[in-house]
């Protein structure tokens, strides 16, 4: 795996014909927006941010761009709502835009969520650069073009596929991160190297606590990978018709867990994962697929990094017919037929649809009662 | 022109790779709906509708699918806000969608914006078809895919590029506009034949009367060239890069009026691109392109059919510095450039960039004094 990445600043293409774009990796990443707005006329700039993100980081930001708009909106998923939605169009419509101004989403999954959304439907469309300042926003959220607010029927059930023109992952923006969601953006890297690339897999094993020490030289090439990864799969199917589904691995899972959570601080959406692979782990190794020896190779790097690797950890009276309940309020499920994405072995994911209901209580039934 | 143009069932292709489909015209076009809906597997079908509609439409729809869910809205502009469409959507996820599902749009311009960017933006994007119910929406806003909401800073401000499955240009459904409406639409039909097609400007010249009383052979004559002119337009520039803003010819003088009137019954949309284009008319033969003798003819025939031809004609008291600032808060106009799309002669337009804003004023004076 290592030869694929180079040390210092890493760029990935996203392959999408008239719609495709670099992304940028590094320590001082944020450097490259310079060389990236010379190459362009924007007739304005709005940088939509929040107010923990601007506080700590937007000088930064504004030290490149002094006369960009700033828009600031709370910290939360809350702000992924019509309300929130037709607040920031309304102001930035009437702070005054055109077909050619841009817009630099500035923060996390949130932020980078919304205000690609709010991009797309400006003006039917204009342009977007995503600056994430997580590292689960870095390695899942920022690229890829999915744009979303939420629904009362479920989350992100509203947006657009709809493609930034620049992914920036300032390593630097990570440093301020609490452990707590280093690890939650964790649980969304190691996704990668479980689904398509063992050996990427093996190398976390060997080196995740340096990740969690925030080594940069590691970041980088983590990042780099869980991007390039991503980057295949969207170039091969930007809509999500086939293989794209396979970026969902530990979703569906993970989705009961945090809708019966009410998507709060109590589970954060990259543990929700963490914990949702491992389920789909044990359901892969029910259908005959991975060995006994591939899941608890899995559970112990798990309980290495110490992630989520059983939903007692989190509450301990979970509600098991609410859980399945929630099952079938995922989009993710056409027509009610349930479709998990499995392991066929560690490094190879497939999308396998009409999964029978007992299966899925199977596997939850014994993750509620195990103290693993 | 009349050899482009078979009698009967008429269908034109959008051709947009894709995302291509046709629009079929015609008396009782709305069968082609049966056999479309047998070559899908949608598993739901939502109907987008208005009160009006519904009470005179709606059972004949139904006749053909029974099982459709209905979602009724009040008639008017007010519908493309913010908040009918979150009131939409919710009511549309609640009573369960997903990724197979179809929404059809069902009524004039207004719904057909508003439940486009609701199939736009539902679950990212599911499959629509525009079943337009007034002339202008058959000639206009159901072919191209703009669809849109407005902002409390202009009209079709928040929208999005999104191109329908299939449209269906019923004429049965136009027999029940009123003849004020009709016009309104004729202003856009007309526009086809300014800008890029003289022999149909000619056939229109000869025919309007049969429109007017409704006869279905010129009717279906007419939307059939409108809607191939379109598309050809729209095939070449689907997100208005370039040539597409020749569909623009009028809009930009008809908006100053519009937004003056507050978009209400005063001046409808087709009324304000009919006066909107012949200003544009006279506006060409200053730049000396078009002859006084080509303005006197647009004039002549638009006095024939009884179009809007003078502001005094809607309100005596037009506020000059109102319209004139209104120009300023059109989306079209970058960088505060103005942009008109002109006449080099009839059947040809152009876009103009860089019109100095006095030119515009002339115009626009002589219109609010004249009494032509």
């Amino acid at each position: 795996m290592q030869n694929k990445i180079l040390l210092g600043q890493n760029k990935i293409s996203v392959a999408l014909q008239e719609r495709s774009y670099d992304i940028v990796i590094g320590k001082n990443a944020l450097e490259n927006l310079v060389g990236f707005l010379a190459t362009k006329t924007y007739s304005k700039i709005f940088i939509i941010t929040d107010e923990n993100v601007a506080k700590l980081h937007l000088p930064r930001l504004k030290a490149i761009i002094p006369n960009a708009e700033i828009v600031i909106t709370e910290a939360g998923e809350q702000t992924k709502s019509f309300s929130f939605l037709e607040k920031i169009c309304e102001e930035i419509l009437a702070k005054g835009i055109d077909r050619k101004s841009l817009i630099i989403a500035f923060g996390g999954g949130v932020i980078g969520d919304l205000s690609g959304f709010i991009a797309a439907i400006l003006l039917r469309g204009i342009d977007f650069v995503q600056i994430p300042t997580t590292l689960l926003s870095c390695v899942d959220s920022s690229v890829g073009g999915k744009t979303a607010i939420n629904s009362k029927s479920g989350k992100n059930l509203i947006g657009s596929f709809y493609q930034p023109k620049l992914v920036i992952c300032d390593l630097n923006f990570l440093a301020t991160l609490p452990l707590r969601e280093i690890k939650a953006g964790y649980g969304e890297v190691v996704k990668y190297g479980l689904i398509r690339d063992l050996e990427f897999f093996e190398f976390l094993e060997q080196n995740h606590q340096r990740i969690f020490s925030l080594d940069y030289e590691v970041m980088a090439k983590i990042i780099t990978r869980s991007c390039q990864i991503k980057a295949e799969i969207v170039a091969a199917d930007e809509r999500e018709s086939g293989d794209r589904a396979l970026l969902n691995f530990g979703h569906t899972f993970g989705h009961t867990f945090e809708t019966e959570a009410k998507y709060s601080n109590e589970l954060l959406h990259g543990e929700a994962v963490a914990l949702g692979m491992l389920m789909a782990a044990k359901m892969s190794q029910d259908f005959g697929w991975i060995s006994a020896a591939d899941f608890t190779r899995i559970l112990a790097h798990f309980k290495d990094c110490d992630l989520v690797t059983n939903p007692n950890q989190i509450r301990q009276n979970w509600n098991e017919e609410n859980l399945t309940n929630h099952l079938f309020h995922d989009k993710k499920h056409e027509n009610k037929n349930l479709t998990f994405i499995l392991l066929k072995k560690i490094g190879t994911a497939v999308v396998e649809k009409n999964v029978e209901l007992k299966k899925f209580k199977k596997v939850l039934q014994e993750f509620l009662i195990a103290k693993q």
